[in-house]
């Protein structure tokens, strides 16, 4: 038998793979808009754009480095040619460790940065859950002072209320580490097993509110699905200052600082971790972003085991209807923090960074919800082809347009059949289509048809000459062309 | 021994995979102002945006699909945990034949869409030459008609204009593949691989020059390294209609048809792609394309091999110096044509496509060559730190400035040293430096410093008494901060 080679190939499916997807037109535009938006905000505030490219050594990337032949968990890995791996940026934060390691003798220090692209997950895609997604970061580097943190609050509320979310609908809470730290410390709490349980614990705060705490930090809980999950085992006495500070956030700032006070008792990182929140409060307040933009709340538990000082979160807080029909807030679509250990892997020096990260495609998907955003799809006019030996003519009224700033195009496909011709400017979203046959050329007119007008009907229509008996349609002067086009767009602009 | 594990880690090296690099502030923000100038042309032109994953199965990419375990030549490929292989794209066009089959039966036809992004190539690295980089497509799928071709003519031009290359500065030339049809059934060579040699052979015109071609078309030519390169071994008479085609470029486009009508003799398929040589001609035209911005030349021979139509490329005419100080012509920033298989290999159709891909980093490079790119870069107004504890003084004016649209911000550093503060503000290009001490902030003044003009002294400059004496510095009443901050930036604009 012949060899495999011979075997008739099988065609290849037309699909990305798993978890991935594509963007069309508007989406496409939109996100752009947005990311020249945050671009401007961040640019205003000082920082530089840095990109990095997609691909790092896994050795940079750091997290993902186990004892395994294969290290691509999470990550999208390979091996070169030289056998060492490499792999898809899994956020922006571990290539800009890298890149400060890299240039920090040429760098600006401190070095105020932003960065936007997509980033890779090798993780289970699920419904809205896709592998490749944006980001779109700020971090301010070699910045010990807290107010390097308070600007990154005030830079993600105008951020946000720059890409149209109004003040009231979105708000920025703000929480500290070294707080949760001085509570840690008034619990008595010594053993490092017992404080990572204790954060674990903590970070359940949004899904199974206070009593789920207050159960999990003592013997345990029985869970939604009817399992018993054990708990960390502190006393009453024990766990009372760690509830006291989930439960802190008072009637106004002055009053959730004099609740953090009780919680953390004595205990001087904590207290720092107070004092420093009162600072950034100081500072918002001098820039004129009260409470209802920028609050702290201690209740923000999102990353508390990950970062180092003041934690941040950026929440919409207007209610969309969840898949299910229930409302709720539509809930996060930012966060970041202080951590100190930037480029320490690489240099062992401890450089202090804080930053955020914004999620544009939630971003995106929360300003769509609330219908806000701006209709940025215009299609094309439609120059049709009813003569296909005067293509020269059909192209000089297009270039004349374009000339003049109108989206215009010819009609590139088959003309034979009028109607797919009307039937391809309504798919484009056209405003106007232009239709010169032979007796218009004979008497320097052409006729253009208003679209918005017209769509409802075009389906019926088969023939240039039921075509022109539509009340949408007009005839004019061929030297008038580009004036009338613009006119007709205007007009249908003003009806939308 | 103790196991592996316990072995001390080494630090990671802080660099980027061999072949990719970082692009930092003004880099970026150039390329960003490039791709949106691009868009608003291809977009005026009536393209839509894709944006495709990085990511595809190599089932898609096609054609890196050897008999191989590994199937990464060329790109960088994995497996995902179900065994398939996926790979970054090595281009835009390969995603787009996916797009077009997997969405066929929804997008309007024709479909017209733009792309732009990175794309990645496994190959070896070399100066100047990397495995990321942008590309920038346009391209028409299920448009038969010439006419689709001249129009990617036109908006490339126009592209070139738009980005800032002058008319005079760039040609956009094309040829046609089927006249080249023509021209071997006028050799009588039927035997495909020998087809396959005069093409091969065609392709090193660049390089050899016609005198090249002709010896190699024949017996076979010594190469500049002694080494002997076997001919076609066509005869002479054999081997000179391609030579004539090669050459046939005249004083305008009638010279020019008239020569390659000699070449093609009567092959139909040879006249079938001078007419549309004609066409585009004519179209360019009526459009008002001079041959000062698109010419019918011949001797364009790049993709001659892979494209079935028109084949066209822009080239940038004016002269660079190269790296051994020669003068060379900066040469191709784009090249695109008509290709018919774009998604047989999906669906079993054919369909017409033909675009363009513009090389935007070359593009760029030539930009900055010839002292074209605009100055995007300016530095923020450095609001420094006197006293460190009314930074939310320094806040305040820092807000007042960004709220009026100035790039500001307050220095981030530790403030103890004075003059570090005004190396970090000339590190980022600062126009002015804010100053306010004790006794300013008693008498409702600050200083303000234009740094364009005291930066050759800043580096002698260690404390801020030294820094009031200079020249540049003016006292200004607190209140007129941003006023008086515009105008010295403007004059700073003024003096560039």
């Amino acid at each position: 038998m012949a060899k495999d080679k011979n075997k008739k190939p099988m065609r290849p499916k037309a699909l990305p793979p798993k978890g991935f997807r594509d963007y069309f037109g508007t989406d496409v535009a939109q996100r752009n808009a947005m990311l020249s938006q945050i671009t401007e905000v961040y640019h205003r505030y000082g920082f530089d754009a840095l990109e990095s490219p997609a691909v790092e050594t896994v050795e940079a990337l750091g997290k993902f480095l186990p004892d395994v032949d294969r290290p691509n968990e999470g990550v999208f890995a390979w091996q070169d040619e030289d056998d060492a791996w490499m792999a898809l940026r899994y956020d922006l934060t571990a290539p800009l460790a890298r890149v400060y390691a890299q240039f920090r003798n040429d760098l600006p220090s401190p070095y105020r940065r932003y960065a936007m692209g997509p980033v890779w997950r090798n993780e289970k895609p699920g419904p809205g859950r896709y592998r490749q997604f944006y980001q779109c970061d700020a971090d301010t580097v070699g910045a010990p002072s807290v107010a390097a943190d308070a600007e990154i609050c005030s830079m993600l509320s105008d951020t946000l209320e720059s890409v149209g979310i109004p003040r009231g609908d979105y708000l920025v809470r703000v929480n500290n580490r070294k707080v949760l730290n001085g509570v840690l410390e008034t619990t008595g709490v010594s053993d490092a097993a017992q404080q990572a349980d204790v954060l674990r614990t903590i970070d359940k705060f949004d899904k199974v509110g206070i009593a789920g705490v207050t159960e999990l930090l003592g013997k345990g809980r029985l869970d939604a699905s009817g399992a018993y999950i054990d708990g960390v085992g502190l006393t009453e006495m024990q766990a009372a200052p760690v509830l006291a500070f989930l439960t802190s956030k008072g009637a106004d700032a002055s009053a959730t600082i004099a609740n953090l006070r009780n919680a953390v008792g004595g205990s001087d990182i904590g207290l720092a971790g107070i004092s420093e929140l009162e600072t950034i409060g100081e500072l918002m307040a001098a820039g004129g972003y009260g409470s209802d933009r920028v609050e702290i709340d201690p209740s923000v538990v999102r990353g508390l085991g990950y970062y180092t000082g003041p934690v941040f979160e950026a929440e919409l807080t207007f209610e969309i209807l969840d898949a299910k029909g229930r409302k709720r807030q539509f809930g996060s679509v930012a966060g970041g923090g202080r951590y100190d250990d930037l480029v320490k892997r690489f240099t062992g020096q401890e450089v202090p960074a804080t930053g955020v990260s914004i999620g544009v495609d939630r971003l995106l998907a929360a300003l769509r919800e609330k219908g806000r955003m701006d209709e940025i799809a215009n299609g094309p006019v439609v120059v049709t082809v009813m003569d296909r030996d005067r293509m020269s003519d059909y192209q000089t009224m297009v270039t004349e347009l374009r000339n003049a700033g109108i989206r215009a195009e010819m009609y590139m496909g088959n003309p034979k059949n009028f109607g797919n011709q009307l039937k391809y400017a309504d798919k484009r979203n056209s405003p106007v289509a232009v239709i010169e046959g032979g007796d218009e050329k004979a008497n320097g007119v052409v006729q253009i048809k208003d679209l918005a007008l017209g769509a409802r009907l075009s389906a019926e229509i088969e023939t240039a000459e039921e075509w022109k008996k539509q009340p949408a349609q007009m005839e004019i002067k061929r030297s008038d062309l580009v004036a009338e086009v613009r006119k007709m767009i205007a007009r249908a602009e003003g009806l939308k």
